[in-house]
């Protein structure tokens, strides 16, 4: 587009290989860049997907090693679902908010309120259902061993959002969502920005983490296209001190719980 | 970007004048397509701020021609809101959801669940906060008709998408949300699409509309910008009988009413 306005450009950076444990992102990063024929550039926000933060990270469980508790065996009847994974579920959740068949929502020790603490087997490794991948052990610091190591390497600081796809209390599908975010604004607050008549605006927070994790899902595809890095240019949306905390309605201001 | 990857490229159109009641949007459109130096092509989706297609269709409200009901002097103690923009919200609402102080969430006649039937008086107009604005009667019906309007007038069928900055239970801050759509994948269904093994996905719907509306959002700005059209360029979700609705979550599957 040769247009004159400002631009956002959203592009899935190609050669991403397999993830295995240990595996360093930086170094996957930056091929991935030059695969695509780009380079790092100030401003850059990529967007990776949890899977492959989750995948380097060791957070693959064999469910062969995993003994449900009373309580998971008790959930697993209820939603029926595999009472190891309902374990690590429960493992992983402060509070259990729904549980049907086929469905538990809970809320994250990270403070998410996600279906089945956001643990999926899809798109973890071949080979059957024997494994599942739990979400990064803290997707902030990830995103921030992620930039510091890229900011060494290239002398760029560029920002960083962990994405995950998640659903939502009354919309169905999913949508793209920030679960870790570094240089980059979680949460944009506009109270006292002037609207276009120069009134204080009455929407005042703005979840930009969340839109960037969205725009980058569509450039991502949520199937098999193996694109599990995305690359955002042209947003002003650098910050030093965000995280994806500041996205979390507290539990005390949830009026739906 | 000079990538050799699929991109995704969102602008926000320049020459979008302030919106009239009986407004024709097309015209506008077009005008904005010529004034930011790009032309109509197929594959485009255009996000249409939920605001100036209200505008044009004359959803002002001046709230001096509105009496309050008992009931609605009944909310607006409790929410703290002046009585006729909360009469004005039940008017809107099948259900209220929840009313607190400074808060009132319904479910609106068209199955949105949102804060303030999604009115609100921000960069309404001048001159203060004696009138407001409600959402379009039927938005999708509102997306149908400008691009119905665009193909007419061109020859090209773009995809269309009316957003709004919408609020969520568990997360702070406001994301980009579709009210309406014509022509453009609402729920992307990938049951059945196998994962990168070969494995049917466990998570089979995307809000792909919604993710649009994001993205746009992204590209907008919230506040003052005078930028409420947005032209998204690279994706693939065209669709002939899509419909907003098709996000919503069937109150009888609502595990948080």
């Amino acid at each position: 587009m040769s247009a004159s306005a400002p631009r956002l450009e959203i592009v899935a950076l190609e050669g991403v290989p397999d993830i295995s444990p240990g595996d360093e992102l930086c170094g996957i990063v930056l091929d991935a860049y030059k695969a695509s024929r780009l380079a790092p550039e100030a401003g850059d926000i990529l967007v990776v997907a949890q899977k492959i933060v989750s995948k380097s990270e060791g957070r693959r469980i064999d469910l062969a090693t995993v003994s449900p508790s009373p309580e998971a065996e008790r959930l697993a009847r209820k939603t029926e679902k595999d009472a190891r994974v309902i374990e690590l579920i429960l493992s992983e959740a402060e509070e259990v908010m729904r549980a049907r068949p086929g469905l538990i929502v809970v809320r994250h020790r990270l403070g998410y309120v996600l279906a089945n603490a956001g643990i999926d087997a899809s798109n973890v490794e071949a080979g059957g259902a024997e494994s599942v991948l739990l979400l990064p052990e803290n997707p902030d610091r990830s995103a921030a061993t992620l930039r510091a190591a890229i900011a060494r390497r290239t002398g760029i600081a560029i920002g960083i959002v962990i994405g995950d796809s998640l659903g939502r209390a009354w919309r169905l599908g999913t949508i793209g969502t920030a679960l870790g975010v570094a240089g980059v604004t979680a949460l944009a607050d506009l109270r006292g920005t002037p609207d276009m008549f120069g009134r204080p605006l009455m929407v005042s927070e703005v979840g930009l983490a969340d839109q960037i994790a969205s725009a980058a899902a569509l450039a991502m595809g949520e199937a098999g296209e193996r694109r599990p890095i995305a690359l955002a240019r042209g947003l002003a949306a650098a910050s030093e001190d965000s995280r994806a905390a500041d996205l979390i309605r507290p539990r005390e201001f949830d009026l739906f719980p």
